[in-house]
C-alpha cells in the first residue's frame, strides 16, 4: 500500500476562533500539523500585545499544550490529538507605530491586512489603500522584518474582487521591496501571474481552490458548504494554482484558509462563507499530488517553502499518510468539514 | 398614490409542477395573469397529446375553472384567485413525426426543448444537436408555425454555458428561417446581441435576472433563494437585459421562469435551482420599470409584444398596480418566494 511521510507540515493560514469552536477545532489542527498561521479576525481583532497573548495562550490551551486540567491532556494524548504545535501568531492591520511594532516582533509571525468588511469580522480594515497614511507602519515592518500578509480582494462584483486588487499589490510590492508581502488564499491566474514580476511577492494557497472552481459551487446543485471568500473561480484559474502548488513553485505555500462555521450558519437562508478543512487538509493533498504524480513535491508546498519564505523552524512532526479509504464524518463537533460523508483516498496512518 | 394598469399581463415562461404543487401555485399566476406558457418537464415529461391534455386540465382545475368541487371554487373566488386563466401548453421536444404535430398543433403554443440534464428534469432533453437528426421535425414546426422554446445553455462552465449556446441559435435560426425560435430567460448581453441578428429569434427575460448579478447570489452571503439556471451573471449582462426589456423591445417578452421547490430542497446542503417569483413578479416589475421611468413601456413587455410574437389573444383581465408597499410573506404553502419578508414598493389593488 502506498505510503507517503511528511515532516513538519504546516498549514500558513488558519482561522480558530475563539471559546467553544476553538477547543472544538484546534485540536484538530494540532493532531497533524507542526504548526499554524493563526487569523486574528476575531470580535473584536487581536491589535494589542496582551490580545495576542491572551489569544495564543488560549490556543496553546486548546491544543492540549498548557493545560490546568492535566486529565483532560491525558485524555486528548490517547485520543491522538496531543503533540507539539506552533500557533504562530498575527495582527490585524491597523496604522501601528514603530515603538508598538518593536514591542510585538518576536511575538507574531505576521501581521494580516483585511480591506474594510471583505469577509468574516473584518470591518475594521484598511477602508482605504493610502500610501501616505500607510507608510510609517509599513516601513517599520519592512525593517523589522515581519511580513504583511494581505486579503486581496476589492469590494467589485464577485469574480473580479481578487484580480481588481492585483494594482494594489503592485503598489505595495513596488513601494516597499524588503516587505515580505504575502497574497493568501489565492485564487486566480492573475495572482498567479504575480508570483514572477515581484521578488517579494509570495502565496498560500489552499487545499479547496486546487479541488474545486465556480462550478463546483453552484454548477449543479448549490453547495454551501463549497463557499467561501474569495470564491472559487474559473476552471483556467483552478488549472494555473494547481500548476505552481504540484511543482512546489518556492514562492507559494499551503494555507488551508479553514474556517469552522456552526452547521447552521452555512445551511440557512444566506450562509455564511469558509470552507472547514482542517482535519482532512493532509489527506487531500496526498490524494491530489498522489494522482498527478507530484508527491515528491508535496513536502515543498506544506512545509519547506514556508519554513524558507518566514525563516522559521517547526516543531519536530512526522506524519505517514497511507493510500487507504477514509469516510470524512458528517461533522467535527457541529462544524461540517468539506466532502462530509463521502470517501476520500488517502488516510493518517500515523503520526509522531 | 401613484397606479398603472396593466391589461392581460402574461408569463410566457412558467413552471407549475404537478400534484399537491401545482394545487398550491396555480391560483398564485391565475390570479394576476390572463395566462402563462406552460414548461413541460414534469417527471415523465409532457411528450403526448394525453398527458398534455391531462396535465392541462389538472391546471384549469388547479385554477378554479374546472372542478368538480363547486364548494372550493366559491372559496377561491372569494380569494380572489379565481378569474380566467389560459395556461399555454408546451410539449417536451423530441424528434416529433410531422402526423403527431399536426395532431397536437392546435394544443400547444409551442415545443420547449432542453439540452439533456441541463435543469430540474431534463434528463431526457435533446444529449446532441445534429441537425440531421432534428430536420423533419423542425421543419414540420416551421410548416405547422409551432414555436421552439429553448433552453440555452451548454455543458461548459457555469459562467459560459449561456454565451456558448449562441452558436446553436446561430445554426438553429439560419438553417431554419421561418422557425420562430425564443431564446428562454436569456441572462447575457451575447444572448441580447443575437436578437438583431435573426430575424427569427425572440427572448423571454425573468424578473430576477433583471434585479440580480452573480454578486447578489454569492457575492456576500450566499443566497440558495436566488440561485437558478441559468445562473445569474454579471453585472454588464444585467444591463444589457434591462436595457432591453425597459425599452420594451418588441422582439423580448416577460417569462418569470418562476420556478417552485418546497422550503426544504431549497435550504439543504446542495439546494434545487429556481427562484418563486409568479405572486410578486408584476408587483416587482411595476417597482423596477418606475424607478427607471419606463412604466409606460411594460404592457409592451408584459403583454404586447408576446401578443404579436405568438399571434395569441388573451382572456381579458386588468390587473390595476399600486405604489403601496407590501411585505412578502415569509412563504406560500411551504414556497419561498424571491424578497420572502421583505418589503416590496408596488402592490396589486385590483383585478378585473
Amino acid at each position: 500500500m502506498k505510503q507517503h511521510t511528511l515532516l513538519m507540515p504546516l498549514d500558513m493560514h488558519l482561522h480558530l476562533r475563539d471559546g467553544v469552536m476553538l477547543e472544538n477545532v484546534a485540536p484538530l489542527s494540532s493532531y497533524s500539523f507542526s504548526g499554524a498561521v493563526v487569523m486574528p479576525n476575531l470580535v473584536p481583532p487581536v491589535t494589542t500585545k496582551i490580545a495576542l497573548l491572551d489569544y495564543k495562550h488560549r490556543i496553546l490551551n486548546a491544543t492540549g499544550q498548557n493545560r490546568y486540567d492535566d486529565d483532560f491532556d491525558d485524555l486528548l494524548e490517547e485520543e491522538g490529538f496531543g503533540g507539539d504545535f506552533e500557533p504562530f501568531m498575527t495582527l490585524f492591520y491597523n496604522n501601528y507605530s514603530k515603538e508598538f511594532l518593536e514591542e510585538v516582533a518576536d511575538e507574531i509571525i505576521g501581521i494580516k491586512l483585511y480591506p474594510a468588511g471583505i469577509t468574516t469580522n473584518s470591518e475594521s480594515g484598511v477602508a482605504s489603500f493610502d500610501l501616505n497614511e500607510m507608510r510609517p507602519t509599513l516601513e517599520a515592518m519592512s525593517d523589522l522584518e515581519i511580513p504583511l500578509l494581505v486579503h486581496g480582494e476589492t469590494d467589485g462584483f464577485v469574480m473580479d474582487r481578487e484580480a481588481e486588487f492585483m494594482s494594489i499589490y503592485e503598489m505595495l510590492a513596488t513601494a516597499f521591496p524588503k516587505l515580505k508581502i504575502i497574497m493568501e488564499h489565492i485564487t486566480t491566474k492573475a495572482a498567479v501571474d504575480m508570483l514572477s514580476l515581484h521578488d517579494n511577492l509570495y502565496a498560500t494557497i489552499t487545499i479547496h481552490h486546487l479541488l474545486i472552481n465556480l462550478d463546483d459551487v453552484v454548477g449543479g446543485m448549490m453547495k454551501p458548504h463549497l463557499f467561501c471568500k474569495p470564491i472559487a473561480k474559473r476552471p483556467e484559474d483552478q488549472a494555473a494554482l494547481l500548476s505552481v502548488a504540484l511543482e512546489g513553485h518556492p514562492k507559494v505555500m499551503f494555507g488551508s484558509d479553514s474556517a469552522p462555521h456552526p452547521q447552521h450558519a452555512k445551511e440557512a437562508c444566506g450562509c455564511a462563507a469558509g470552507v472547514f478543512t482542517a482535519p482532512i487538509a493532509l489527506q487531500l493533498l496526498a490524494e491530489l499530488f498522489d494522482e498527478n504524480d507530484a508527491l515528491d513535491n508535496l513536502q515543498a508546498f506544506v512545509s519547506d517553502n514556508a519554513q524558507v519564505i518566514y525563516s522559521i523552524c517547526p516543531e519536530f512532526k512526522e506524519v505517514t499518510l497511507v493510500q487507504e479509504e477514509f469516510k470524512v464524518p458528517e461533522n467535527y463537533s457541529g462544524v461540517v468539514p468539506m466532502f462530509a460523508g463521502e470517501t476520500i483516498k488517502w488516510s493518517i496512518e500515523n503520526v509522531d
